[in-house]
Formats: structure tokens, C-alpha cells, sequence
């Protein structure tokens, strides 16, 4: 069954032509906006070609934000180099400056304990520059991103709590390039909103390298972005149903907003084909599961998680029992593996269980079965005592696209997403045969 | 010391920006051409400045090819779309057609068989278009490649055998696209030479379409191509002398030599750095090895394998012990594992032996250590008795650029280059550490 299921992806996948559509013809869907509306639209009329015995969208209510007109960061008179602009992006959720903008000495700092000490006298008035790079010597980039996205995160609410009046956030990147990568930001209900917005990698080295010879030099920000109210949008849900056990659930999922810049093929547009695909491959080798198989495209991963609890929350009203839930949102590049997580309850139980799976993917290139996170939309599914996955495939070129212009239909390889739709098809399968 | 090899070449390695230099400013390098000579002066100098214990050039007597004026392939005058240019690249070693060019029909075939099968009477004065693609099925890229390639290495005799006067060969590429793959035949003695050329998937799939609504369609072929008198050049060597058994030989290598399209930067530019640096690596570690650490960059890989004879013959009469050879000549890709090989009357002690260091590579992403060929420019040492080793990084992309115009430094990812060095670095230290 294995073999068929890779030999279909790879001699007939959708996922690539789907994928195509979704970013050159939908392009770029961040909850709220036009695209993200046509996204559940298209999803849907696809998945009701596919024979599934169940496709239904599942209304969600999502924050809706807008970048407005481009951003205009700007070194201003520098001694040395003059004014020139700070490629930037601002962070999702971010307030804007205002029409007049924002000017101010900039301070430089690593870390919010670089922060603290600097301390209030230091920072009031003025524009903190977070530039503590991912960590480059980390094999899994997953992991530098971690040590490295509280800055982007919470860095707006820490420096307005010592009087800073903006923030830019070194991009989270591992190389040296000119794509701002956005993503978004918390801000904490006790401080100031103030305005966010990272610079590419190479705006930050140039940026830093200036305020070595001149400390004082000063910064202008520009931000049109805005927070509107509340959208209306939805998940996307397609199922064949299970012949023995139908309200035991078995989900293959991505998201389908993006930010709103590029594409958001990486991210996540490859998960949510994936997930679509990994259902089609089993409808079309005319498999009949024994529990219900269902692929849900989420809404408002980026800014909100909306979608994943809301779907948790259905989920438990219905009384279904989601067995297993699978989220594939690192990205299309060739699998590696998958990570496992659950409520510590049922978690080591299930864990030896789908750990007998892991032969079978020997002659398919192999997938570690290892402990670690799972995805953020099924992460609300936690308490309901399923097993959690996270399908990971390389994660050495993730970063070069996430939350960026970079991220389009071009960075996909056809043989890369194909074979993560089989992986991810293959374990629905073990999973729905052999049982946990 | 794996911890410190892998931080060294995620943080400080050397492949990226010297692959970088050999693209951009050396380019392409094909046996006998300024670019080949200018890649081993190059390199040397590069070499020279490592503190290395001995840097030498070892002459190579190579072949010389040269393509001169761009293919002129074409349809001509078919009812349904009129003449056209089908996007094509010689066969390296091909002949020319003359000034004049030769036009014929075209007869196609899928496998050697069939062309038996139709026989002189049907081939005789035609021009042969082998079209077998590569099996998308194959998880492995280079067993697709293996099951296919045959066209293009023996297609034209096998063509000439019947009497064709020409042949055309499907790109060895698994996606449809405008690129034809290049690459060398070998002509049998028994039959005449005649011109052989590889035409992009795309233009395959067009003519194909074509033959079958119009079976009699023309086609013209015009190449410039000849095959020059052998030149001189070099492999590229230098090492660090073991402590312990300095004629105990620990090596790892990749070929310098290109194809005459595109920068050679997966194809293999990739391991040559890698080898470069993996021996860059431990030198700046300070580390002192027991054995001798060498790292070899042959020349003529692509049409010809006389480095490879070379360096294996001087091995032999300097009574050297090649206890080890590594080659990287499957692309700058994410590290997936290596393959093993060696004579049968020492291979099983040593695949036992090395096997053992496999768990040393799981906290950096896992390297499978399997049975299966090494490399083209190693397999001349084999009856030398040691242990030969096939560096093996994720194949899916490989044949995306394999012998063609796209295989340039921008299709190379920086950190999964480097991640190739240190795992390249980390065998050898645990090989020269721990023995076999």
C-alpha cells in the first residue's frame, strides 16, 4: 500500500498544480483580506471534486490588519553615509506611526536583559533596535528561531515599559539578504502600543555597523498599518468517512492564510495541498478507512489561531474523538520526519505505539519518529487526549523564505511537496489500519 | 569534536563564499578549457594559504571537446505547427554534422529493444529519438537516472548500428522544463560516429506529440562540435600529514572539472569545497591527525575519469595506503548519509567497522550509512583494498540541474553546503580517531 501511495504522488500528485493555482492565482491570503476569502472558496471547490463523502467550510471569526501604504524606515543624516532607507516590513499587528512619523535616536540592544539594565533613563524617547541574530551553529533552524523570535514577539511591549517610542527587529533570517521578514507581535495590555517593524538581515549589519561610529545617528519610521475590526472567514474541512469507527477522527492539516507579502507557499500553502492531496491519494487508490480520515485547512495561524480553536472547540461540543492529528506548516522541502507530542495523559502509550511505524518509511528515504512540538492549529486538540504530529521536512532553506516577499510558487520543487503529501498519506494510513 | 566541526562550518565555513569565487569568476571548467586551467591554478592558490602540510599539482593528461557554435536542432515544415527550434545541447565527445547539417525523419523509440525490434529497414538514414523518461517512482533520484541514462551514453552507436545518421536523446530530467541536460556518450568502434544531442524535456514532449500526428516530420540537426587533441592539466591535491602512519591515506575528494554550460556549481564545484574545507576545518581546529588527511580535486570526471586513474596509479607506485576515500559528487544538498563500498576481500570488516560511527552523527540531523556505489573519480583505487565512501545529500533537486545552464551558484543553499563539510570532516576525524 506504501508503494502505491508514494507511486501515486510521484507519477500523479496534485499538490504542485494545486499549489501553483493557490499562489499564482490566489497569491498571498493573511486573515481578513480579499485573497484569504478567495483561498476558501477555490479550497473548497476543489475538495468537492475529490468524492470525499463530506466538504463543509466552518465559520470563524479572525482579527483583521492591513499594512496599508509601504513603510518608510530611514537613517536620517548620517555623518558618514547620509539618509538612506531601512528595507523593513512592519510586524503584523503593529500600530502606524501616523501620518507625520516617528523620529528618534536608536539604541541597540541583544536581549531584554541588555534592555533592563540600559534601563529607562537610557531608552524613554527613543527607537530600540533588537539585533540578536538567530544562532547559525543550531542543525535544526526551527530551534534558531526559537532562540531568537521573542524579540520580534514581545520586543515592542519591553521597550515601550522603559519609554521607547518605536521598534525595529533584526529579520529572522540565518543569512545575509534584503527580505524583511515580518511575522507578528503581542503586545502587552500594561504599555503603550507602540510601532513595530523589522529590517532585512543586511539593513540590520549596516545599521549596527553605523551606530558603532555614531551613536546618536537618528532613525524615521513610517507606518500606515492598522488594526480594522473582526472579519468574517472560515476553516476548510473535507472527510472520508471511517466504515467502523466514523466519530474517531484521523486530520491531516496546514493553514491557509498567509502573511501579506509573497505567496505563502512554504508557509503554508504546502501544508494545506499536502493535507488535501494526502486524502485524494487514499480516495483515489480507493482505500475505504475503517475510521473517518479528515484534512482541515485552518484559518488565522499567523495572527490569531482563530481557526485552530475553533475547530478544538467543535470538536468537543460534537463529541468526536480526534485520535490523531497531523499538521505539516514547516515548509514543502523533502521529509525528514515527524515529531509527536499529546496530553501527558496518553502521550508515552501512543508514542511506542506509532513508533512501529517507523520501518515501513525505511524504503521511502527514511523519517525519524521523534518527541517535539506539533503544529499550532491542532495545538487547541491537545487536552482531548489525541496523539499530535508535526510532519517536518528539511529545515535548512525554511528561513530564507518565511514571512517574506521570497516566499512563492518558484521555491517549491515539485518532488519535494509530492513526496511530503505521501509521507503525510502513508501515515493516515498506518495510523487508520493498524490503530494506536 | 563533532560539536566543534559542525559549529566551525555553520558559523565560519568557507565552501559558500569560495563556491562563490568559482562560479562567478572562474565559471564553467570543462576538461582542456581556459576555465579548467584557471580552476586548478585557482584552487592551488586557495590551497596554499590553508597551512597545509603539502600542496602539489599531479599532471593529467586529459581529452578536449569543445561545442564551438550553438546547436541548431529544428522541425521543419510540419503541416500542423511549421519549423520550429527544439532547445538542444550536444552530447559531450559528440562529432559535428558538417556545415551543411543533416536532416531526416525521426524514428521514436523508448528502449534499445524497440530500436532492434524496428530494425535497419525502419531506422536506416533517420535520426533516432530515444524519449524514455526517467521512472518518477524512484525515491532515489540517481536510480531514475541509472534506469535511463543508458540512452544517452551508448544511444548513439546503437543508433548507428541500424543506420541512422543522427540521434536525438530526452534531457536526463525528471521535471518538464526548458533545460537540456548535456552529458557524454561513448562511441563503440564497431559503427560509424554520428551526432548526438540531448533536446529539454519540454521540446521532447512537443516533438513527441507532434510524431504522433505527423509521423513523418523532419528534422535538422546542425553542431559545431570536435574533438581536439588531449591537453595537459592537473588534479588539485594537498594534506595534513598523519602523526602516526603518514603513508596511511584518509581521503576526500570531488572533481573540478565541469560540463560547458551553466557554473558546475552543484556538479561539482559543491564537493570540492566541501573538500577543501573539511580539511580547512580541522586544520583550524588545531586538530593534528594520526593519518594522513588528504583532499584530491580530480580533473576530467565528466569525460574521461583520468584523474581518478591517475591519482590511482601514483597511489599505487608510491606504495601509498588508501585506507579511506570519500567522494561529494551528488550536490551541495542537505546531508542525508553515505554510501559504502571496497573490494569484496576487505569490505564487509570495514562496513562493520564504520557503521559503529554512525550514532555519533544523530544530534546533527542523522546520516544513513548504507551499501551502494562511492564515486566515479575514487572507483579506480578500489583494488587498493581500502574502504570507499559515497558522500550522499538529498537527491530530489539534483537532476533540476545536472549538466545544464541552471546548475549556478544561486541554486546552492548556504548552510546545507556547509552542513555537507562538517559531516564530510566529522568522518574523516572519526576515522583517522577511531581507525577501520
Amino acid at each position: 500500500m506504501l508503494r502505491r501511495v508514494y507511486n501515486e504522488a510521484l507519477a500523479n500528485g496534485r499538490s504542485y498544480p494545486w499549489l501553483d493555482h493557490l499562489c499564482n492565482r490566489v497569491g498571498h491570503r493573511l486573515s481578513g483580506s480579499a485573497g484569504a476569502a478567495q483561498a476558501v472558496q477555490w479550497t473548497k471547490s476543489v475538495l468537492d471534486t475529490l468524492g470525499l463523502d463530506s466538504v463543509w467550510l466552518q465559520p470563524v471569526t479572525v482579527p483583521h490588519w492591513e499594512r496599508g501604504e509601504p513603510e518608510q524606515i530611514k537613517v536620517i543624516g548620517s555623518a558618514s553615509a547620509g539618509s538612506f532607507p531601512l528595507t523593513a516590513l512592519a510586524l503584523g499587528g503593529s500600530v502606524g506611526t501616523g501620518k507625520k512619523g516617528i523620529k528618534a535616536e536608536i539604541v541597540e540592544v541583544k536581549s531584554f536583559g541588555e534592555l533592563e539594565r540600559l534601563g529607562e533613563a537610557n531608552i524613554r524617547g527613543k527607537i530600540v533596535f533588537f539585533n540578536r541574530p538567530m544562532d547559525p551553529t543550531r542543525i535544526r533552524t526551527f530551534e534558531a528561531y526559537g532562540g531568537a523570535v521573542d524579540q520580534r514577539g514581545s520586543g515592542a511591549s519591553k521597550a515601550a515599559q522603559y519609554g521607547a517610542i518605536g521598534v525595529l527587529v533584526r529579520s529572522m533570517n540565518l543569512r545575509n539578504d534584503d527580505f524583511p521578514h515580518t511575522g507578528s507581535l503581542r503586545y502587552d495590555t500594561l504599555y503603550p502600543r507602540i510601532p513595530a517593524a523589522a529590517i532585512s538581515t543586511n539593513a540590520a549589519n549596516r545599521l549596527s555597523q553605523l551606530l558603532k561610529a555614531e551613536p546618536k545617528v537618528m532613525v524615521s519610521m513610517k507606518m500606515d498599518c492598522r488594526n480594522l475590526p473582526d472579519a468574517s472567514s472560515a476553516n476548510v474541512i473535507g472527510e472520508l468517512r471511517g466504515s467502523e469507527k466514523p466519530g474517531t477522527i484521523l486530520l491531516a492539516g496546514g493553514h491557509l492564510d498567509s502573511w501579506d507579502v509573497g505567496q505563502g507557499a512554504h508557509d503554508d500553502g504546502a501544508g494545506c495541498m499536502q493535507s488535501m492531496e494526502a486524502l485524494s491519494i487514499l480516495k483515489r487508490l480507493g482505500y475505504k478507512p475503517r475510521h473517518t480520515i479528515r484534512c482541515v485547512l485552518f484559518m488565522n495561524e499567523e495572527n490569531g489561531t482563530r481557526g485552530g480553536h475553533k475547530y478544538a472547540a467543535e470538536s468537543k461540543r460534537k463529541k468526536e474523538t480526534p485520535l490523531f492529528a497531523l499538521e505539516s506548516d514547516a515548509g514543502g522541502f523533502a521529509p525528514r520526519g515527524f515529531t509527536f507530542d499529546g496530553d501527558p495523559a496518553t502521550f508515552d502509550a501512543f508514542f511506542e505505539k506509532v513508533k512501529a511505524f517507523k520501518p515501513f518509511f525505511e524504503s521511502y528515504n527514511g523519517m525519524t519518529f521523534t518527541k517535539g512540538g506539533s503544529g499550532v492549529d491542532i495545538g487547541p486538540l491537545k487536552d482531548q487526549q489525541g496523539l499530535l504530529c508535526g510532519y517536518m521536512p528539511d529545515s535548512q532553506r525554511y528561513f530564507d523564505y518565511h514571512h517574506t516577499a521570497a516566499d512563492v510558487f518558484t521555491a517549491i520543487n515539485q518532488r519535494e511537496l509530492e513526496l511530503g503529501a505521501a509521507s503525510i498519506a502513508a501515515l493516515l494510513y498506518l495510523v487508520d489500519q493498524y490503530g494506536l
